[in-house]
């Protein structure tokens, strides 16, 4: 079993055990559907919104608590949250996929706090059961609370909060003059009646704290409704009594909609038993399918928990709400092409839903829902290996004549002229060293001022759209669509040609010029010397020979390297520069400012694996994890990626890493598992089968699912490369696409 | 001595000592110089800014904490919250003048705990002087914490948070990209240095509470710098022996600069013993020049403490501030009305300043620092009556050939100009009633639909442009500037017969017609039939003959009188509708619908005095008190007027005070009783006294500085009004302006 001091992995490893409930930071869990998000910390506390359009529709934000109060003895805690820090018998949290539930046992009182999101309708849906494990009978009271989100507007006089027998809990309405939504009433319901209620936070928490609220102290709620408030609370209230041995359990939902009416009826839907319990099931439905898609079984128990769990988890919210905060054009694009291989259908409505974000000049927007126009560079040159994924998956080479209309023209275009447009627009934004524009950034969006005046040139969006370029011809040649594969190779070629004459240099790649021709990312800087992806990217492009690439991840090696992993830049700027932008403002360490930014170092590792350097990819894999015995004490959670590990350069926090969940770096890191560690990729006619696995390995099996074929394949160390399918040896790495169930044994030297 | 449950004034009334720690809400208090803004509530906390241009650099948010903690027995206490409500033997705040200083007694240690704000500077002061009042020396650990604001961006890569030596403390830069202000350097400093620090609400509270957060259950602070927060706090943390009585007392600053280096130079002075204690002397002696200036002694000790000292405090926060959120022209002007009798210096400035919000059109921009553009209708109409008292009160009428831009044409003219536009601009924007178009709205800021096709008209802004050309027409008298009188008077007189041909109709007046053409304030209406306003400006107007104008205000009586007010309109709307805007969705009794909207019912004291009926208005005023027994619980500060009670027909609230301070009724109350009860009126050539004293009062005086002028009048019912000055009988009740002392008897019928 998978464990550290935070906490372990159930043996199927889709359960997460929170033992240490008061961790160095909190420790999140996302709920989702299509319509609803609902972030949990240990404590099952946090915010959730519901998505209506590109509107965030708050539904409750901070805490939620279930208190218990004993009749008897007076005394009042906390059951998910225990302020004070009582001896509790038992209190940690079991994070599930797509449930969470916090457990604590104290003075013969076993509370579990079941959270749920369902799998439509606006809403989210907790269980709370309370178990009298003495064996004398209890007189206790019960009281939910959480803080939901009433005002839309910031005019307080629009709302008010009561309780509302139809709806069978507390109503929220806002309706006012030119309000963002239609979804302007809340409800918070119950399964049961409540005795008596609180919606004010002056008269439950009064002067005092949550740890003990003023309406606890009472006997009962204050059961007044109230207006003109910025912030409500929602408190239920019951009494319980419970023989020895007994347990109840009662639920609450907390939704909105558009109507009083609408509100009853969601709220006698879900708020229910059978609606809760029925919810769980269907998350663990709909979390087994992209769970069982792809299954390995390395060595490594806590890497095949992430690439077969808890990665694919991270990617699906991903796959779902971008980055939550919005879409960001080339994030929908990465995390599409890592979901693919579980999700195919939803890769293509996808795909085809973002192509309606990109201007009929070829460049997408930034971001959408909500939008964000900032004049980035580097949409364009995702399209083509998504695209790519997606056809290599698939096969389904019809999507490229389904036509869609741009951004700012309704004029419809195929998927193919979208691409085209895109590369177009790349290939002929060009500055004076024939590399391409820098503008208001590429995937380094905090260089965000380098080229706003028009002038400066990124050698890293160059190789990126060299690399894309090179998708393209392999998307014309699988699509037997060859007319300008000549053209775009001469295109091709020549942007190389730019980018080996200004951006290679003492063998290794810049980052760029800004607008005064200064350089970023070159030795002779007196500061951010080297960056990390035109290293890594070189290989991802295939730019040069094999050895020279490897020279120069001799050089990430050297310069770059780190106990948790490859910093983005070295060293880190301590002088902030309007001439670049907001990343040398950074502190030294974070984000694009030398941090281990993961998701770039989950291109080290494909790029590692693509030069056959087994040794170096995983112990950068072994680097990132959690159990990394060098940097112990991230507080990052077991069950998910963060954005960084906080820089060495960094005075306070190396180490530490902040921002789980909303990163890139979930796909990337399945990908680099999946696809190039373990080096299963499908390909137009089949799959393929390229392994860089470490040395000390051995027993390694996949499972792996490909349109209507399930392969299962097992890895055999030997003295030479060689494919078995179905007992039979065949040429090359590619195993041609049949229908049906097969075995694969994969021998491979190592 | 003016008591009620929450505490009580000083003899002298400028200390208000609030005695009940946890009242109903909590008791604002406002700290400000010309460059800062600091709120304290009843603990001393909240938070603080400075403006910086048009830009508010928030400086401090929430708590402020004096932590003691006694080595000995381990107990910890915050001395100024008292979180767990211990029983402190002495628990009191003062509310003084400039000055916040809250007290406690507990187990032998007595602490203050005062605020200041400097005259100058970006920088909030405090003292906490520490006092062992038991006869054996203690060993204890005080730690004053705060939560400095050091994100400026939400970028918190840009920033951190360290002890630093030279600045004597903590300091908070945060250095980034496009960001809005230069002042990006925060500190926080103290007089002495610390023996342990912290910036980490993750390590100082942790999971524990404010209570009794982590970092004071330890010996020392964990002394850290950290960076990547969206949140820091300040904790300076020492060891103290005290021997038996002995006391200490630490200063500390909160300030922002542009630079590191500044911060070291503004800390140290600012964090300083001498530096607190000659600011909170300052303080006073400002403080002092407008309470001296108008004194009234009247049977009613509270109204005199109000008029006195408490609404010339809260008037002079908006004369700095304007409602602190920004400054909305109307406001600035109204403000400017009321305090130009005790500063007439800076009405001057704030008047040529305030004129440069005009556009050249003549309609002034709604609100500005910052900037709020919607297309409100009633800025100009507020200019004559300003530019009025400004005159009367100083008699300089050159003023009026000052020259100064409008907000979008440099272009430079005479403020007689100004007005004259901004007139011309009322006069021309009529409808087809020939009354002046509603626009986004007028005073009721909230009707902001009801004219924004181009065709509503307001009838309470004909009633107010028909003052207005009133009071310009006795300024071209006073200024004998009268070419245009006739044409102006021809005008007014169209506006009247419009006025009372359309908007005046069971003898009240409505208060205006939708872009539909539908009234509102009309008895035909279903909701909203009358409106307080147009009645009472109806007389403040003086439209119609004295007998008529009576019986509209005892329309009022019966129609929108309640225990604690007069509402502003009647019945509330309980259906929004957007053919009005957003004042019909706003909940029954709140603000612009139904509730007593203080700044209303004071125009209503005025028109009341202004038709004699002296038992109404100050029958009104007690109503309004915070001393009203009929509504006992308002939670109001004593000290400080709020913008609304909610009305009698909320449901959930009525009676409520919320929203203290930032309201211009403190400024037309001081009218109210300065000009109009007591009727001490500037005028061009000298004082008029005009008053409407209830009848049960006697013994009533008023000392007034006019010019170079004071006056002592004392009042004395008679069987004849007559006026004896200096001995001497005069005529009528204008005092010719004379320099040097005088005293009045003014005899008056009641």
């Amino acid at each position: 079993m998978v464990k550290n001091k935070v906490g372990s992995f159930s043996a199927d490893g889709k359960v997460f055990k929170i033992e240490d409930m008061f961790p160095k930071r909190v420790l999140m869990n996302y709920l989702w559907s299509e319509s609803v998000v609902c972030k949990c910390d240990q404590f099952g506390c946090c915010e959730s919104f519901a998505g209506v359009g590109a509107y965030r529709r708050s539904l409750d934000r901070g805490e939620r608590l279930v208190y218990i109060k004993d009749k008897e003895s007076g005394k009042v805690f906390a059951a998910n949250r225990n302020f004070e820090r009582a001896p509790f018998d038992e209190f940690y949290t079991e994070v599930g996929l797509g449930t969470h539930r916090v457990i604590s046992e104290y003075e013969g009182i076993r509370t579990e706090f079941g959270i749920c999101v369902p799998k439509e309708g606006f809403a989210e849906l907790f269980a709370v059961k309370i178990k009298n494990t003495k064996n004398v009978a209890r007189s206790l009271s019960f009281c939910f609370f959480l803080r939901p989100c009433a005002d839309l507007s910031g005019h307080a006089s629009y709302g008010f909060g009561n309780y509302d027998g139809e709806i069978g809990g507390l109503y929220y309405p806002h309706e006012g003059f030119a309000i963002d939504t239609e979804y302007k009433h809340l409800y918070f319901a119950a399964s049961e009646k409540a005795d008596s209620f609180d919606v004010n936070n002056d008269t439950f928490i009064g002067y005092d704290s949550l740890a003990y609220p003023a309406g606890m102290k009472a006997d009962k709620l204050i059961s007044q409704g109230s207006t003109f408030q910025d912030f409500y609370c929602g408190a239920l209230r019951y009494e319980l009594q419970l023989s020895a041995g007994e347990e109840k359990t009662y639920y609450f939902a907390v939704g909105t909609e558009k109507t009083r009416r609408d509100c009853i009826a969601s709220a006698r839907k879900f708020a229910s038993s059978a609606f809760f319990e029925n919810s769980v099931k269907e998350q663990a439905e709909i979390n087994g399918r992209t769970t069982d898609v792809f299954q390995a079984h390395t060595p490594d128990e806590y890497l095949d928990i992430q690439t077969n769990v808890w990665l694919k988890r991270q990617l699906s919210l991903g796959k779902t709400w971008g980055r939550v905060y919005g879409k960001g054009f080339r994030d929908v694009m990465q995390d599409i092409t890592a979901f693919v291989s579980f999700d195919p259908a939803l890769a293509k409505t996808r795909i085809l839903y973002a192509l309606k974000h990109q201007y009929i000049s070829g460049n997408p927007i930034r971001m959408y829902e909500p939008d964000f126009t900032y004049p980035y560079m580097d949409g364009a040159a995702w399209i083509p290996a998504t695209m790519l994924s997606y056809l290599k998956e698939t096969a389904d080479f019809a999507v490229l004549d389904k036509k869609i209309p741009y951004l700012d023209d309704a004029a419809e275009e195929t998927v193919f002229r979208h691409i085209e447009r895109g590369l177009e627009f790349l290939l002929s934004s060009r500055g004076e060293r024939n590399l391409i524009l820098w503008g208001g950034g590429d995937w380094n969006d905090s260089m965000n001022n380098a080229g706003m005046l028009g002038k400066g040139e990124s050698v890293w969006l160059s190789i990126a759209t060299y690399k894309a370029v090179g998708e393209w011809i392999e998307i014309l040649g699988g699509a037997r669509r060859e007319e300008r594969v000549a053209e775009w190779n001469e295109k091709r070629g020549d942007l190389r040609a730019a980018i080996l004459k200004h951006g290679y240099e003492n063998s290794y790649f810049i980052y760029g010029f800004n607008d005064y021709g200064e350089k970023a990312g070159s030795a002779d800087c007196e500061e951010g010397k080297i960056y990390l992806n035109p290293q890594t990217w070189a290989v991802l492009a295939d730019i040069l020979p094999k050895e020279e690439l490897s020279a120069i991840m001799d050089k990430v090696e050297e310069k770059l390297s780190c106990d948790f992993g490859y910093t983005q830049c070295a060293p880190s700027y301590t002088h902030g520069t309007d001439r670049f932008g907001r990343s040398t403002y950074f502190q030294a360490g974070l984000v694009e400012n030398g941090s281990v930014y993961i998701h770039g170092v989950a291109f080290k590792i494909v790029a590692d694996c693509l030069l056959g350097r087994a040794e170096h990819a995983y112990d950068t894999l072994k680097r990132l994890s959690v159990y990394n015995p060098k940097n112990p004490d991230s507080g990052m959670e077991p069950y998910a990626v963060s954005n960084m590990y906080i820089g060495p350069e960094n005075r306070y926090r190396a180490g530490d890493a902040p921002m789980s969940w909303i990163t890139g770096s979930a796909g990337w890191l399945y990908r680099a598992v999946s696809e190039y560690l373990l080096g299963v990729r499908a390909d137009f006619n089949g799959l393929r089968i390229v392994p860089c696995l470490p040395k000390d390995w051995s027993g390694v099996t996949v499972s792996r699912k490909f349109r209507n074929a399930q392969y299962a394949i097992e890895y055999v160390k030997s003295n030479e490369n060689a494919l078995v399918v179905d007992g039979e040896r065949i040429e090359g790495d590619l195993i041609e696409y049949r229908e049906g169930k097969h075995n694969v044994v994969c021998y491979y030297k190592s």
